[in-house]
């Protein structure tokens, strides 16, 4: 019996033991072909075939409309935060930007080396531990909106996302991609680093209105215009392959599950064994506002105890659950319960959780 | 029994079964830590010491002075095409260009667009079959000297590099890397995609001497500035870890085998039995340069047949010689034989030679 523990990171994250085990099964010799996909060349039909696979299930589960393509690129989420303006900017005209926490700052910091910046909307004036209300963009003319759908460091997430009209909405969608069902055709673009909910670091998932890629500046380097990518099935140069054969497993685990409106739901299952426990032992708390609370990133504290924080994750690890260290920037405990994450390994938490604070409340 | 065929594939390649083995036992649960390398998070102590690893076995192989720093990046070397003249353009200063094939001239196209060139040799004139002479760069003032090690198309290899003084010099070896010794002071940047000789495709591996990548234009996307991975160790986002991991085993490997002078002893053994066998067998032949031939790709053809050559690589496919068509662009045959590949594959490769000169020669 292999040993596993419950993995809390926030990312890379927990994969399905099926899917690593059926991975492992296949590692020296896939499908016949009497090599591991790791050897493949991305351009054989064994690989061109896992591609497909990864795409259409991406596509199917999304329902992703034929307007958009679906790209898998490098770089991960932070790349993005440079591509995203370099290709969509308009002369003369702002990026609108939502700033809900340190991933929308460090993306502010780049959006701006690019293009000009305009926040819109923003909740820093409560450490981020709420999704700000979004003022009408109905006489803004601008390039683009963007905004970063779940918040892994604050814990909070966008439960609706803002009407933007013609402009263009761009999402950071890292750490909830394909948790839940989703009206693709209001994005403009969306984003996401493979490592928390599809599969593991070194692929980032673009899905991109296709006319928004047209016509590049072509002093932009080609590996920074998705028109490359989108020209070339992904396979402008050569694509990280075993990265995305664990996207094309992830998403047959994610239909087998039932589709995203099954996972969704077993997500909000998941994520409310915890915030109940939260809610009703006074030893705990949970510092986002009620209604924008994270499933996937649950965030919470210990009152007035950094040192019993600590021994609580000292303690955690040591009883096999593992990664429930809050931010270094925000400190605090932080359950990360992404799709992967079994309800096995929130119910031992919540245990954990009670055991805890009998053993330690004064 | 698992089934395994000689992969000839350009990259991604051959890995040695020893290591996929070792992934393949420690997929689900690495080092007692009760998860897969693919599941832990990029901050996490285990994967720093894997990190660690990966690095120091390539300092270690290639002596790499403290000069210099190795990162691992994403984006391959298309990605560097871009990232090389960003961060080493001088104002009014050329980047000199030595011109070796197919990816010397996409490099081109990419550094044109951050910095005047300045091709000084090239090799075009006979289709790239040959290493041109350099000329003597004493008289030059340049921001940065670059050319290609290998020339995976062509089949060409550099068996000596240029002294280019003052100026640095900057080498794609993504198809040589780690297949022989390297002074690896005489270069200002190395880059490499790993999927030929050292991994999977999806990491880069960047050696840096440190004063080239200081005072970063802060105009440049931080993820397109070697800064910011010198200042993280490689960590400024998330790393593709799974693929570091691989090359940690790989490096290891390449120590297990006595170090590159070995390695370059085996190389050069495995590419003899393969050119002897064109030489002396006047069904086929190389249309490189004799001095100039490469120890990674070795090109050949059948005289005058591209029907003939079509059927070779068929009639190999079926017995288990995989991937010796040549490049589209160039055609032929192509039998790509990186570190991992092993002395049996070219054994059979020459068996298979011999009796298919039997079966069709007229």
């Amino acid at each position: 019996m292999t040993k596993r523990i419950f993995n809390f990171s926030a990312g890379p994250a927990t994969l399905p033991i099926e899917i690593l085990e059926r991975a492992q099964k296949d590692f020296l010799n896939y499908a016949n072909e009497g090599m591991s996909v790791m050897e493949m060349s991305h351009r054989s039909k064994p690989f061109e075939e896992i591609l497909h696979r990864a795409k259409s299930g991406v596509k199917e589960l999304l329902n992703v409309p034929d307007t958009h393509d679906i790209l898998f690129l490098q770089g991960g989420a932070s790349l993005q935060f440079s591509m995203v303006p370099l290709n969509l900017k308009k002369e003369g005209k702002d990026a609108l930007i939502i700033n809900t926490g340190s991933w929308t700052k460090k993306a502010i910091k780049e959006i701006k080396k690019a293009s000009s910046c305009k926040i819109i909307a923003s909740s820093e004036d409560k450490n981020f531990s709420y999704i700000p209300t979004i003022p009408s963009l109905a006489s803004e003319d601008a390039s683009f909106a963007y905004l970063c759908s779940n918040n892994t460091i604050f814990g909070t997430q966008f439960k609706a996302f803002p009407d933007t009209g013609s402009i263009p909405l761009v999402a950071d969608m890292s750490s909830d991609i394909l948790s839940r069902p989703l009206d693709v055709s209001k994005f403009g673009l969306i984003f996401a680093g493979a490592q928390k909910n599809i599969g593991p670091s070194g692929v980032t998932l673009v899905i991109i209105r296709k006319d928004l890629a047209e016509n590049p500046d072509p002093s932009l380097p080609s590996m920074l215009q998705y028109q490359s990518f989108i020209e070339s099935n992904s396979l402008y140069n050569t694509i990280p392959t075993f990265g995305v054969y664990m996207i094309a497993l992830m998403a047959e685990w994610l239909k087998e599950q039932g589709g995203l409106g099954k996972v969704q739901e077993k997500n909000e299952y998941k994520a409310s064994l915890l915030y109940k426990e939260i809610e009703e032992n006074s030893y705990y708390y949970c510092p986002v506002s009620e209604t924008d609370r994270s499933l996937m990133n649950v965030v919470f504290r210990i009152h007035d105890s950094e040192d019993v924080e600590k021994r609580f994750v000292q303690e955690a690890t040591e009883a096999g659950l593992s990664g429930l260290k809050g931010h270094r920037s925000v400190g605090g405990l932080r359950a990360s319960i992404y799709n992967a994450h079994p309800v096995e390994g929130i119910e031992a938490l919540v245990r954990f959780m009670k055991e805890f604070q009998h053993k330690y409340q004064k």
